[in-house]
């Protein structure tokens, strides 16, 4: 078989780029020729996961056609999320925990769970295949676990992901995984040195929600206060992301990963979907999510409903 | 969880209506509340294996939501080939091995391979949750995918299937596959016996090629004069079909089983796209494809090609 790349989303984030990285050492040892490499640059967390285990950042593409004619998508699905050439390509494999939008000309390798992490997916995998896990992988397993799940209290952690943690734990040589958990979040949600636009669109995703372009940023704080004392500058970037890309609406989705409850911003033409979505009104362009962690669970669901 | 609805493409073939029963045994067997039914009565070929292996036909559903909130795809993705109210359940599970055309508002179990037959996925799920398969499901295992492979001949075919069937036939007590394989093709194609409308459309199955709406057909026999001294009957109900339904385009795919040979017969508009397709000029509507015996690997990829 020709040489294949395999990549997460735009916007990467630490399960995106673990899960490039752990499928490609797994697919190498059952013998394809398999690069992780990544769409974006990584952000402060997974500089944080990559730098405890000692993992080199896959290089990024924009592109994946000059170099390969098939690649493997993780972590996501949708076309809009994907290398920009996706259509150029054949995709052979997709491994995904995301609602699906997903069209192939051929039959191909897809496996979806609707469980909290995509590296959940990729640990069974090797399990599956009888793959040893090195130590360097378990840890990115694991910090991609406490990342998607918010130390296993977002509503998308299921009982594999409940089971995998200590397992994976033990491998990596990490002995009190809550207090590591704390540690690496704490390191991704440093908000006082990014820039607006970083916090807006660092971890955003694109979506069509019945013909609606909408875009959803999340951001991780130990303090909401950190990114509200900001919000002039961020509506002020909003409102040219918003001109400049044609979105419809522009959701940030600010999440205190100490407490669990999420403060949302929102812009853009139509917000009276948002208010119809989560049955709270916007009041100075905000509202507060109690007890809402998960964009994928909680956010994107309800607000595709309502515009669909 | 409440019950839920399994069920394979209208138009069930034997593999269709094999993944329903298998499906709900395995379900059921790990706890969950799941009826295997069907969207079409059974073919010929599926009444041999079901009388032979001495299981009963699941009942006929028209719409999935009087009955449940939720169902489980097999052997189909895409929504044109499914329930008819398909848009109001929600697709908990999807077990496949065709090209993927599906979007979902959630995210769900899917699996897919890229391989010769559906049942051989459920087998491996079997397996994979150490469940003792009973000798009439394995009865079923085995003749979906001597069905679908034509006896392992199909390009489709993959060392999943050559492993799966002598293991298969162990367990369902079948001494001789290949003498039985054949006696359940030729249980299968028996043309006479059938009105113009059922070899057209018994196994037929609608795509949407680049905005154009194609009906494929598929009629395997043992002779295809059977099929072709009947061609100007066949052309007639073609037509009427092609009225009825909007079809831009109708393939009849009429395979030789026994020589995996095929003889394609076209209506509609533009059938030059299939001649470019397939490299070969109509003539009297018809062009002959020596090895063609897939219309899923074989004859919709470089027509969706052309048309897209």
């Amino acid at each position: 078989m020709s040489k294949e790349l395999v990549f997460g989303h735009k916007n990467p984030d630490t399960d995106a780029i673990s899960c490039a990285i752990e499928y490609a050492y797994l697919a190498n040892k059952l013998g394809d020729d398999v690069e992780a490499v990544a769409l974006g640059k990584t952000n402060n967390e997974t500089n944080y996961v990559l730098k405890r285990f000692n993992v080199k950042a896959p290089r990024v593409i924009t592109k994946a056609k000059p170099e390969v004619d098939s690649v493997v998508l993780v972590d996501h699905n949708e076309a809009i999320q994907s290398v920009s050439d996706i259509a150029d390509v054949t995709v052979s494999g997709v491994i995904d925990h995301h609602k699906i939008n997903f069209t192939s000309a051929q039959p191909l390798f897809y496996r979806a769970e609707p469980i909290g992490c995509c590296s959940t997916i990729i640990y069974k995998m090797y399990l599956e295949n009888n793959i040893e896990i090195p130590s360097n992988i378990a840890g990115l397993m694991l910090s991609s676990i406490i990342s998607d799940t918010l130390l296993l209290k977002s509503p998308t952690t299921t009982d594999d992901e409940r089971n995998a943690v200590p397992a994976l734990a033990k491998i990596a040589g990490v002995s009190d995984y809550e207090a590591y958990g704390v540690e690496m979040l704490k390191a991704g949600s440093d908000v006082d040195s990014r820039t607006a636009e970083d916090i807006l669109e660092g971890d955003a995703k694109s979506f069509d929600m019945g013909g609606k372009s909408v875009r959803i940023g999340q951001v991780n704080t130990v303090d909401l206060d950190d990114v509200f004392k900001r919000q002039d500058e961020l509506e002020n970037t909003m409102k040219s992301l918003i001109k400049k890309n044609s979105y419809d609406l522009f959701l940030l989705l600010a999440t205190d990963v100490l407490t669990s409850d999420s403060e949302l911003l929102v812009l853009g033409e139509g917000t009276e979907a948002v208010e119809t979505a989560f049955n709270h009104k916007l009041s100075n362009n905000r509202m507060t999510l109690p007890g809402v962690v998960s964009r994928k669970k909680q956010v994107v669901p309800p607000l595709t409903k309502v515009l669909s």
